[in-house]
């Protein structure tokens, strides 16, 4: 029992976790199914975009040297030689000293190097308009394969997909796409003094708040829950669950209760499997101090402490990291007070934020540690790293929002 | 088609699009289907929180009265009455000179008022603990009702959940609450030049960016999308898909074709249904002048530039505002290069954000309106207000991330 007392520092734990992190799975979706997943391989453009010239405003295609030097006084003037229709290649072709109507988006007909945006015109006949200013080659249009070519790479693997990232993918014709497969978690919640939430606790008990706080946090990352309840302090039942858990899930969380009787229970239950390992038990951060990993075959499990807040916290500093960036926010203010801290250990303070001035403030949610109402009173928190003693009232710092 | 030229400023449309905004039905759902949904109504506490006075550490339950003045030098002595078991009240009362062993969340017994940290006690004997330091009446305890009182408001209606919210649902034992069900919109897009994106686009044709684009982002909000796929410029067929969108929908969103044609041709179908009325056509924004809004009975119908980025943005800034607030997200950033703006109109420029010094920086993403590539090199986007003729190198600046 000699590793119960190396507290380990939050940066060696994250390196741990990160090591016996599971890996995902790959999967194809389509582009209607594929918003915020994660993008397997880079996507290489099958071919050209745009594949011809087009233009980028409504006006007429001309030959730029048709019409250098125009101006309001001494305007160019062209012969309409017809129109350019949407989404139709040109019949006609541009010949020096005409110009074609063409829309935004409009295929540029072969001859044209240019469009000048009709604001720029005069139409003075049937047949003749008044250019009144000139336009460069290229000016106004996009030209073949300006987007890009094929075989560029659009977007690198590990791309969290956003709208617009559908957006380039649809633009090129590509309609499915290799991406990670959701990680699986279980989450089991453990003690004997913990009951169902649709159970009226007796003296002495409370409800299992922890499966639906974890639960959910890890679902707003991505990852498919699979809940499997409360388990009371009963060593065969504890272990047939967390087997059941490993072999459903990729990863397995675990929390409470909060008595030193069931943490030991837990850990031996863990221990029992064959090729399982502890990684940790016990880190310097505050909250979150009972916190356990260990190594079940080539599986993690991770224990959170039995108190909600707590446990949340934890899993957002030690498991959050590992999650697809776009599903972490952060945000800046000044602190609204001072708070200390102790060095040697990284503290996560909870605090609200105030936007009724210009630059946020954050301010410091103080209250017991096991009430459950403050914990929905903080709008994120923020991290004392180890090395401070705490911080000041009027520093600028990062808010985790959560 | 007077209105056609009164264009309005961004402020101007947001109030007429908040105006017409459709109103969510409410539906239940159980905690684990409540993340990121929106709170119909106040959630009230129907039992007081927790039920009994429970210990926040490991440790002793004591008078507080009976350690008064205790130090290491001279601990106060006490005789041990028993031990509080987990999830069971205690059945010893404890009496003047006494002290219970009591685990973390246990119930405190009858007569306990305080509860002294293990660390600050030493097992003498089987019957007798030494307590090193004093605690205060109601230290290290949480009171039957201190977490919240039956009828207490515990989070306000239009809260976007958040785990810690569900948490206190829990703890209430609130197994089912009543949310906003989400909205439904509609994603037409129109244009003869189109085409779907499954298909090879003849030369002149471009692929359906756009439903994918406005269907994810509208996702990311928590809309349930249904798509209708692109419509050429055909009267009657545009006419029965628009009419289908509004029956099976809460709202509609249109876009493209970029053709003046097309634009005049929706915005004649939209205005044949009977109890229509144009809201406003052209914006005082860039990109996104060509929007337009019409109120088709007591339904909005909302009508977008052609060309995605701009279609995108102008979903961004006009309808984004009106959706939960935990889906929206900003940073601040120092702005790396100057950026001049016309007065008299809302500016929106993509950036790129580089997280490289501790400040991060906002690098406007320059390229041509009609690229495609460039719309996903964007992290976000900054917003140069009508006031204003640009914005100076190094001003802090919000990024609306996207």
């Amino acid at each position: 029992m000699a590793e119960f007392f190396n507290v380990l520092s939050l940066e060696e734990a994250r390196c741990i976790i990160e090591e016996h992190w599971p890996q995902a799975a790959m999967e194809k979706v389509g582009l209607k199914e594929a918003l915020g997943k994660t993008l397997a391989v880079c996507a290489v453009a099958p071919e050209d975009l745009p594949p011809f010239s087009r233009s980028t405003v409504d006006g007429f295609a001309v030959l730029a040297a048709d019409v250098h030097g125009a101006s309001e006084a001494i305007p160019a003037f062209l012969s309409l030689a017809g129109e350019v229709t949407m989404g139709i290649p040109p019949e006609a072709e541009l010949h020096a000293g005409q110009c074609l109507w063409i829309p935004t988006g409009g295929m540029l007909p072969a001859g044209a190097d240019a469009v000048v945006m009709v604001e720029y015109t005069e139409r003075l006949d049937q047949d003749t308009v008044l250019i009144t200013r000139p336009v460069a080659m290229g000016e106004n249009v996009i030209r073949a394969g300006e987007d890009c070519r094929a075989g560029d790479e659009v977007l690198p693997a590990g791309r969290s997909l956003r709208p617009q990232d559908i957006g380039v993918l649809a633009g090129l014709g590509i309609t499915e796409i290799p991406v990670l497969s959701p990680l699986r978690f279980g989450v089991i919640s453990t003690g004997d003094e913990v009951v169902s939430i649709d159970t009226t606790p007796s003296m002495g008990q409370v409800r299992d708040v922890n499966s639906y706080v974890l639960g959910a946090a890890l679902k707003q990352w991505g990852v498919n829950v699979r809940y499997y309840g409360v388990i009371a302090d009963d060593y065969r039942r504890l272990q047939e669950t967390i087997a059941a858990a490993l072999k459903e899930n990729d990863c397995v969380i675990m929390s409470g209760g909060s008595s030193v009787g069931t943490r030991d229970l837990s850990l031996e239950v863990l221990l029992s499997f064959p090729d399982s390992k502890l990684l940790f038990h016990g880190l310097s951060i505050r909250p979150g101090k009972p916190t356990l990993a260990v190594q079940v075959g080539s599986q993690l499990v991770i224990g959170l402490p039995g108190h909600p807040v707590s446990a949340l916290m934890v899993l957002e500093v030690l498991v959050g990291p590992m999650m697809p960036e776009r599903s972490r926010r952060t945000g800046v203010a000044i602190l609204a007070d001072s708070i200390a801290s102790q060095a040697g250990r990284d503290d996560f303070v909870r605090v609200r934020l105030d936007q009724s001035s210009e630059m946020a403030r954050a301010i410091p949610v103080h209250g017991k540690a096991g009430l459950i109402r403050v914990m929905s009173e903080a709008h994120g928190f923020i991290h004392i790293p180890r090395q401070k003693q705490g911080l000041n009232k009027g520093e600028t710092v990062t808010v985790h929002l959560f």
